[in-house]
């Protein structure tokens, strides 16, 4: 995850983005009236929808439109017994040092400057770095002892790897095929930030692909370029999008190859999602710890194997920050700045906003008529407020594509004025062909 | 939660659909490689497919399709300063006994025989009952003291309290008016238990309708009639379903009036849902301990109120757990019983299955062609392995609505045999009709 402080970073981007996300219903802290919680953020009325379209976006290319791939939705509260084989008890942790100056504490590893503390300035204050786990653990059950003792799933994975033979069997399924998972997450991180970046709870959309040794290599290529592939057909431009094989001092305790998709943030380049090459290091692990076998007998070769897997791993979150990021788009209209969120249609929260041209209930009647035939099929905002330049001002920054405005003239002629996010050009149509008419035009 | 054990109730039932659910990728206790984690379930691939469209036609019923209700995305860790004013850190707890003699805890509230204990039959050696605190908590930050404790919230409601203003100011709304949120809840359950009805990770659907306080009670008849309607629209037969208002004991510590939704379950009548009047108990009490102003002031009359709140709390893996007991069905078919889920089609995992009829190449590459096409409307399992009468079989059992067979004709003449899950009928359909075919027939 190192950062590459690049030239084209543009931080006034960042703080326009956090500023947009608050004021429009994106995402602001969790408990601001308790004066904020430091580890989390909650999603609005928009965010939340545009955390659905992302996951569901991530569903549809690698769950809906693959017969190799089955879904999972493992639980979150996990006991000891599975940190323990996959390691994480023991290796997933980040150095960890105390400024004896000011007591705060901090992660070594992502310090600027190594000998001086960020909170207080002091020089050389700091303690030995010492190993911290990232896992939560907490007490299931009414008996307060060790054997009670439950963590939080640090990531997903490991659900896939426990009930291996289990979904194989099920879904009767053979390797090369894949597990997917899109789920809650919880890191005890030394140090959240960047906004939606880092924090200590997040969803993860996760696939294990388990593959005969022999191919691990090759779809670990392939794994690597349809995911990039993903980003860049839901509008993210070429120019911000890199793939970057980790170092060998970067790799994670269970892997032997990494390529992060990586995104050009205000801040630099830095990780969208990472496709490792797991090997066969959790699926080993497990069978050794528990005696089961999770391995393969391939009945036309007479061979039983261990699968090795494949992992392209992405943050939910994060690749909804950087979807915003991407979007955001200012021009210059009649002397005015308009903001638009050049979302993709799959991705924009609301594809379509009704706005009765007034309040009054002749108009505002049918245009709820208008909204209850268009939400039975798509996400619909209905916005009865202020004047339409706001209001379309509004849906810009929002990133709905298609604004329908009912007027006066509906009421007679049967037809609204549809008015597009992007040219701002706007045409009559027919409200018994709007249904129609967004369907095509969105190409949803 | 008074479970009144009903002769019609069907014990064996409970056994059939926790097999089937095994058997066929439902559900299945976590980590069984480890001898099981008694706390929490995972979903399999046909399970994490139920629970999805259970959520969908919830999300589609309760916002997409009504203008005055917005969605969140709240975390799930939140600080002590929520649950304190909720009341939750006080009395959100059950009735907890040890037994003297051998040691194991009980709700005190759910023993069949309140002097016996129910795992070694010794009587009499129950403590006193004490209230035990259903919240887990943990350690948020790399820093162990009090101010670090978190806890994972045993509700969604609260988030929609704390964003109250946030919300309606960004989302433009006025009540009445409503939040809706879909997400994992974590209860420290004293005794888990029936499968997944009673589980301490599970997933809540809550919505909070904030409403002028003199029309509550009209909202609280609106909600329970809407939300028993929502069930029977889904399919679930209207003799398995009642409404029960709580009895004044029974109440929750926010509740003035609630009344459930409850269902026919094997081991009698039980809650599948809540509505509740919380009237102004939650706004009001963050409004004093956080010093915001959790309130509405209207314009058109100059009035500023504390709205009251009618809530429809419903939870994820109940509701999908009780579909299934409802669809479960059996018919004696040519000397065979046949087993089907009657699952209505917005319910059902799968709404097609792709079956070539052989392994032979020359079905399998065009089969996997309808597999692609379907698949861009529709969740599609496609299944090459066994004998053909099997695998419908199999598709009965998983409740897929429609088969369809690809065989040796279809190279000829590029039709299809689509199968009915319920009358088992079998059409001849053109392979380029066949998107529009199954729109049609499953009304998506």
């Amino acid at each position: 995850m190192a950062t590459d402080r690049s030239p084209d970073a543009d931080a006034s981007l960042f703080d326009t983005i956090v500023n947009l996300s608050k004021r429009r219903g994106f995402a602001f802290p969790s408990a601001e009236i308790y004066g904020g919680f430091r580890s989390t953020y909650d999603y609005g009325p928009v965010g939340v929808l545009l955390l659905r379209n992302v996951k569901e976006a991530w569903w549809r290319a690698m769950v809906q439109r693959r017969h190799d791939v089955v879904g999972l939705d493992a639980a979150v509260l996990s006991p000891p017994a599975v940190w323990e084989a996959s390691g994480h008890l023991e290796s997933f942790t980040d150095p960890l040092v105390d400024c004896r100056a000011c007591g705060t504490r901090h992660r070594a590893d992502k310090l600027e400057d190594p000998d001086r503390c960020p909170a207080c300035g002091a020089r050389d204050t700091f303690t030995e770095a010492r190993q911290f786990n990232l896992m939560f653990s907490t007490q299931a059950g009414p008996v307060a002892d060790a054997g009670a003792t439950a963590y939080l799933r640090p990531e997903t994975a490991q659900g896939m790897f426990v009930d291996f033979t289990q979904v194989m069997t099920t879904a009767r399924k053979k390797p090369p095929f894949g597990i997917a998972q899109v789920g809650k997450t919880f890191r005890n991180e030394i140090t959240p930030g960047n906004f939606v970046f880092r924090t200590r709870e997040f969803e993860q959309m996760e696939m294990e692909f388990f593959v005969p040794p022999a191919e691990a290599q090759r779809w670990h290529e392939y794994w690597c370029a349809e995911r990039l592939r993903w980003y860049v057909d839901l509008g993210m431009p070429v120019d911000k999008l890199r793939l970057r094989p980790h170092e060998p001092d970067e790799l994670s305790h269970y892997s032997s190859a990494t390529s992060d998709v990586e995104f050009l943030f205000p801040w630099g380049w830095d990780e969208l999602e990472g496709i490792a090459n797991r090997g066969d290091f959790d699926l080993s692990a497990h069978s050794k710890a528990s005696g089961e076998k999770l391995d393969y007998f391939d009945q036309t070769t007479g061979e039983r194997y261990t699968p090795h897997v494949v992992e392209p791993a992405a943050g939910v979150t994060r690749a909804a920050f950087a979807f915003l990021l991407a979007a955001y788009d200012t021009e210059e209209v009649r002397g005015e700045t308009r903001v638009v969120l050049r979302l993709h249609p799959r991705l924009a929260p609301y594809k379509v906003a009704v706005l009765p041209l007034s309040k009054k209930v002749e108009l505002t009647d049918p245009a709820r008529q208008v909204f209850a035939s268009l939400s039975d099929r798509f996400m619909v905002d209905y916005d009865e407020t202020q004047a339409i330049g706001r209001r379309y001002r509004r849906q810009d920054e929002l990133g709905t594509p298609l604004c329908v405005t009912y007027d006066f003239e509906s009421v007679d002629d049967g037809a609204v004025t549809v008015r597009d996010r992007d040219t701002m050009e706007q045409v009559r149509v027919p409200i018994d062909e709007l249904v129609t008419h967004v369907t095509d035009r969105l190409g949803l």
